[in-house]
């Protein structure tokens, strides 16, 4: 397929006036540029090529589309205005893009995710040998690149099972301290295996939905004995920052995935804000693991960075000195994603304050050491499966990828802008997470992930 | 709706030759003859009517049908040949017997699965009104009414999300002293709330599926210091016999659902074989739960039984002496499935021994109380979701729904016929279990589910 995407790239651009970014700089993919004007600072750049799933006020029906600068291209459109004739191969799957979501689209494989993401590059460069596709056709410009600003996203994926690591070795270590204490911060298996349980699918939303603050059981003195809990709605509710991933290839039950095939099962990354209630968690999570304090809600970003845009936005993770068993060794060393990860509080009364700024390379394990694990025991996992890393924080107060690391618990309040302060999130509060990789001008970047908290329902 | 399926009733029965069973039996449902053959001893009696997914040697594209005695009606060919003729308000519907799941049935709601329930026992009923309808149309009979032997069953929903829950209180104790010891073996949230973890939907797979013995990581010597794993197929292999419940209508995300508003959510029951691999869970499982433990497959029965078949198919659970919150507190008592369950192992050699007679009345929540607090917190179901009750178990070894239980850890062999005996499974047994309801000729039965445990693959 490398060889198919070259002549499709050669078709295209004609002559390839590319520019290549050093190749130890974190792009170092052959990047060009578009005749739309985009915006260097844009996380959307040539280098991205991100998708998603939108509608607009003339049409509701969700479709998919990529993020350009700041437009969206409607990839239905596009296919049913001829945009992909130039590509036999693409022309013939383009079925896929008439599809609510990413799924089908996910399903065909990453040879053909590339062939589609260089096709689409080569139709916005500069230089493109189709002008007529695209640059030129005002009429298929007018329906299918849309300002951004007036499209609305939904979830890209349909998705089948959750799956939520603790990858963040950082947070593991400082969330044991508080749920148990120094001595068994970190369980004796969590050095050799990527620990993970299964959250919920139905309950994760796309970007800006707002999210009603939970009801559940929790404990008003958990001190007291007998312990005995109250209904009250959640008083620690907090974020989890972490990454996403979307699986895109099916492997059958009973058949795990070696971990040097594991790149070809991931279809792209989101941000993830993985919504957790502490006092209800604290309560229920023995033996079996958080519940009700997880199922309000986790929201993830619009646009899926596909792992080929991903390639060479990666660094080491979090050294691990325990020895590994064979099936998570990995050939490739230095595997775990280097995104830049900042995290916004935008209080009810607009005082907007940065809390923390950290990297995803604070993650023990990468993801194809995730989906080795999870297929160790026979589990197929499907295209639209998400995968979420575990929370990412740094070894610094502002690093930390939760207000309970932050605050140690809710003892130490944070201070914001305008003199406020929270010890976990108030009604009416947003957060506001954002990513990116590569350097301005090619930016890999996923946007953001956000989302405001409405007062609980009055309850029945 | 009652006034709408009574009419109905009394349109297709003239006059309505019913045969009421005493009302303090456990079926106190109105049943009538069939002019089909029924077998005495059917689990598909005509008090049952329960729903699957079909397909034949002649037509592979999977259906809806419901079992009737030795038989299974072809609810697509039924409707194709005017079967719903009768009943404009079930013809309007009818597109949802072509779907390759029964998803969009469930979405319709109880009171529609009440009327097609009704519908077909009128229809089958030796005193049917219509009898052009089935009975006496011998083309529609023969493309309808299919031999059940020769159909095949397919997972009768899409599943979105697979919760399971740990309400057998007697197998929670068990379980709990064996992992953490008595004094710690039931935590002090269990008698508070219905603990539960998320589960895989991915590899739950319909009753006779074959699943591989699982890889994973195991401790050889589980006492030794430092913990190190080694990978290895699981040894200790083990069953859950559970209960499984399918959704049928959506919640909100953000609205929790009234306990005692509960019932017009659940579609129907499964029985269920949740396998587990107790050396990777015993491993692995601390501290967000099991997770490549149950992901090696989890079997339910291909037919699932309607609510409104188990209406009057229920008793007291285990009793809680705890005062629940007001979420988790029913109008109406007693309100736990009765249903008598067994448990053989066939043994490669063919020995065949019933290693387990129990009751889902071993439960100390009902799926109303579990509904309720898995919403809660604002999760939203979805039709085609699946509960698990957890695994129950009686008092006596006998009577447990693990081996882990009824061999106190893997210490005290099973003894099985032809003098086999297990500490657990072993590559080749298939397990059976099955459950039913009513007495003899008005059976309210679940059929089996079953698996046979295959070799693990050699690892890449």
């Amino acid at each position: 397929m490398v060889n198919a995407s070259s002549l499709l790239r050669h078709l295209l651009l004609d002559p390839l006036n590319s520019l290549r970014v050093g190749s130890n700089s974190s792009i170092a993919s052959t990047v060009t540029m578009s005749w739309l004007n985009i915006p260097p600072s844009s996380h959307f750049s040539m280098a991205n090529i991100p998708f998603g799933i939108i509608s607009t006020g003339e049409d509701s029906t969700p479709r998919p589309a990529i993020a350009i600068g700041d437009y969206a291209l409607d990839l239905k459109a596009f296919a049913a205005g001829g945009g992909f004739k130039a590509s036999p191969e693409i022309a013939k799957n383009e079925a896929v893009f008439s599809s609510t979501t990413l799924n089908d689209f996910a399903a065909l494989g990453r040879p053909l995710h590339r062939s589609v993401r260089e096709y689409l590059q080569a139709t916005l460069s500069a230089d493109t040998k189709h002008p007529e596709l695209l640059k030129d056709n005002d009429g298929l410009r007018k329906q299918a690149l849309l300002p951004r600003a007036e499209v609305r996203n939904h979830l890209p994926m349909a998705i089948g099972d959750y799956t939520d690591f603790y990858a963040g070795k950082n947070h593991a270590y400082n969330v044991g301290v508080l749920f148990r204490g120094p001595a068994n911060a970190l369980q004796p298996n969590y050095l050799h295996l990527p620990v993970a349980y299964h959250g919920r699918a139905s309950s994760v939303v796309v970007s800006g939905t707002p999210l009603r603050r939970p009801w559940g059981q929790v404990l008003k003195d958990p001190k007291a004995e007998p312990k005995v809990p109250a209904l009250a709605p959640a008083d620690k509710l907090d974020l989890e920052l972490e990454m996403g991933m979307f699986v895109c290839r099916e492997n059958g039950l009973g058949s795990p995935v070696p971990v040097d095939e594991a790149e070809q099962h991931i279809f792209g990354y989101v941000l993830m804000n993985d919504w957790s209630a502490r006092d209800l968690q604290a309560w229920e999570y023995v033996p079996l693991g958080p519940f009700t304090a997880k199922n309000l809600g986790t929201s993830i970003s619009a646009w899926v960075v596909l792992a080929d845009a991903m390639n060479d936005c990666k660094g080491a993770g979090i050294a691990n000195e325990t020895p590994l068993l064979p099936y998570l060794r990995e050939s490739k060393k230095d595997n775990v994603l280097d995104v830049n990860l900042e995290v916004d509080i935008i209080t009810a009364a607009g005082h907007k304050t940065t809390i923390s700024r950290t990297n995803s390379r604070n993650l023990l394990w990468s993801w194809p050491q995730m989906i080795a694990h999870h297929s160790i025991s026979g589990c197929n996992l499907r295209p639209g499966d998400l995968f979420g890393s575990g929370t990412i924080s740094g070894t610094t107060p502002d690093s930390h990828g939760s207000i309970l690391e932050q605050t140690e618990g809710g003892k130490v309040a944070i201070k914001l802008e305008g003199g406020e302060e929270r010890k976990f999130l108030q009604d009416g509060d947003s957060l506001v997470i954002r990513g990116w990789a590569g350097k301005e001008g090619a930016l890999v970047g996923f946007g953001e992930v956000s989302g405001t908290i409405l007062p609980a329902h009055p309850l029945f």
